[in-house]
């Protein structure tokens, strides 16, 4: 059994209301590989870093159960770098910087040992790259989760529907889900987005909770109501991490399970807000997220009988 | 035991991206006496309106177990009349006009057969009408609830302060709690607010559902995701309505019993969304509600065990 990760490995600077941090550890990868590690061990990761990489942090994720024998070094080269400065609601973004480096020419390449993964996380990159790293796939694994975003819709929206009929679960935020679907309502979103493959659509709302949409049903994963939000950046994909990590441990995908991932998931992503880059992930307990899990319970408990 | 519901009774003209509807039923205090009746029939109505009020309206508002004793019609004025437009996002309008009419000079008069209410609920008003209705009971209520909104906090903040401090649950949406407050985070405006008076917070964010706050305990209340949305217009009060309706039929107003409110009471506000003015709840059935409770069980249900 093993998860294999795919996504960027950067740096990231970040500027909210609230402070500011500069250069720190950033990339879909990184946040889907440390929240998928509480919670399973196996994972295979697929990306590229430049010479810049700090080794102490390769040492961690290796630490932490992660094979990195997929990450590619590029000699001479820079990493992944972005930029974004938050608005006032914490909500929304501005990209200041997007410096690809490594990324511009990255080329999947599965080592022997990832060809046949259970569980499959593609975060967000570009489609084809995705696509590459399905074709090498040597077995059908139990799950594919894919992860996108706008930009790939405005422009690669033939290849994102490509890959889009080979995966099982999608998960999008709610404006990206409206401009794929051309449906403003999030279950007509839904319906729409299925008919182009996946089984599964995971709608992410941010602060708002996440939304799981299966066949006729709707499972709300709500976000816990913090008192400190300090930096957003990789809750999307700390969620995802979260949710295939658990998965991939429980080795269930029945929607029973599925609906259960969806909180292990949210409760990674309540713990990612609280600090900039991987602080608080990198410093997390399991009894604090046993307790946060207790926590999502008593925020949404509740028997309609007296 | 009795009700008392205090708010607007008026005309609205509502435009939506998706189509129009003019002079309609609307007020405040008809949609929560409305949600209300699905739950609990002896509701004691103060309002205003003027002669130009339907008189069908009023039948069927007393069919429902709506006693308007302390509706006063004013010969020769004109009801409240509001008219918005929403934006294509349909959460948030403008107003276009606002004609007082008849709520201009509105000094509410409670009968005789008012004065002992064991459940309040004050609709948004000027904090002047709502403290005059307070002042003429004779009896402490078992709960009273405060609605309000932005305006008032405008230019009427010291009167609106003072209210607060007579009741025990107020409902507000989120942007208002954050003006109020003066706190970004809901979790900070909550504890801030708490200080001013009620015991309980209820924080409505519209189609992101609603939060209810007590002591350290916080419960989430989803919004039922709809394929159609027609009209948000007294998504809020309808929501209150269900709210207190279900708390002064079961007459229990522990913590338990609050969550289950708050879910009887967005149950009630999904329907109002779904078409114009109170055409859907006017032609609610009960079998319909039981159906929506399981919808809202069904989106909500987890175990954290497998």
């Amino acid at each position: 059994m093993s998860l294999l990760v795919v996504g960027t490995v950067a740096f990231d600077s970040i500027i909210t209301p609230f402070g500011k941090a500069e250069k720190v550890i950033g990339g879909a990868a990184t946040y889907i590989s440390w929240a998928a590690s509480f919670y399973y061990r196996n994972i295979k990761l697929v990306s590229v870093i430049g010479e810049d990489w700090p080794n102490s942090e390769l040492h961690l994720l290796r630490s932490r159960g992660v094979d990195t024998e997929g990450l590619q070094i590029k000699k001479g080269e820079k990493s992944f770098f972005w930029e974004g400065k938050y608005h006032n609601d914490m909500n929304s973004r501005d990209t200041l910087v997007t410096d690809l480096n490594v990324l511009a020419n990255f080329d999947p390449i599965l080592p022997d040992s990832y060809k046949q993964p259970q569980f499959v996380m593609l975060g967000n990159l570009t489609p084809d790259v995705q696509m590459r790293v399905l074709d090498q796939l040597e077995s059908k694994p139990k799950l594919i989760v894919l992860d996108t975003m706008n930009f790939w819709m405005e422009v690669a929206l033939p290849s994102l529907k490509e890959v889009l009929k080979r995966v099982d679960v999608l998960t999008i935020n709610d404006e990206e889900a409206r401009q794929l679907s051309g449906e403003h309502s999030l279950v007509k979103a839904a319906i729409a987005i299925k008919k182009m493959g996946p089984k599964y659509i995971v709608i992410k709302k941010g602060e708002h909770g996440a939304l799981l949409f299966y066949k006729n049903s709707i499972f709300f994963a709500p976000a816990l109501p913090l008192q400190d939000v300090v930096d957003p950046t990789g809750a999307g994909d700390t969620f995802a991490g979260g949710f295939i990590g658990y998965l991939a441990q429980s080795g269930n995908i029945q929607y029973n399970n599925m609906k259960r991932a969806m909180i292990y998931g949210s409760a990674m992503a309540s713990f990612c807000v609280e600090d900039f880059s991987l602080s608080k992930l990198q410093t997390l307990t399991d009894a604090e997220i046993i307790e946060r899990l207790e926590e999502f319970v008593k925020l949404t408990k509740f028997s309609i009988k007296a």
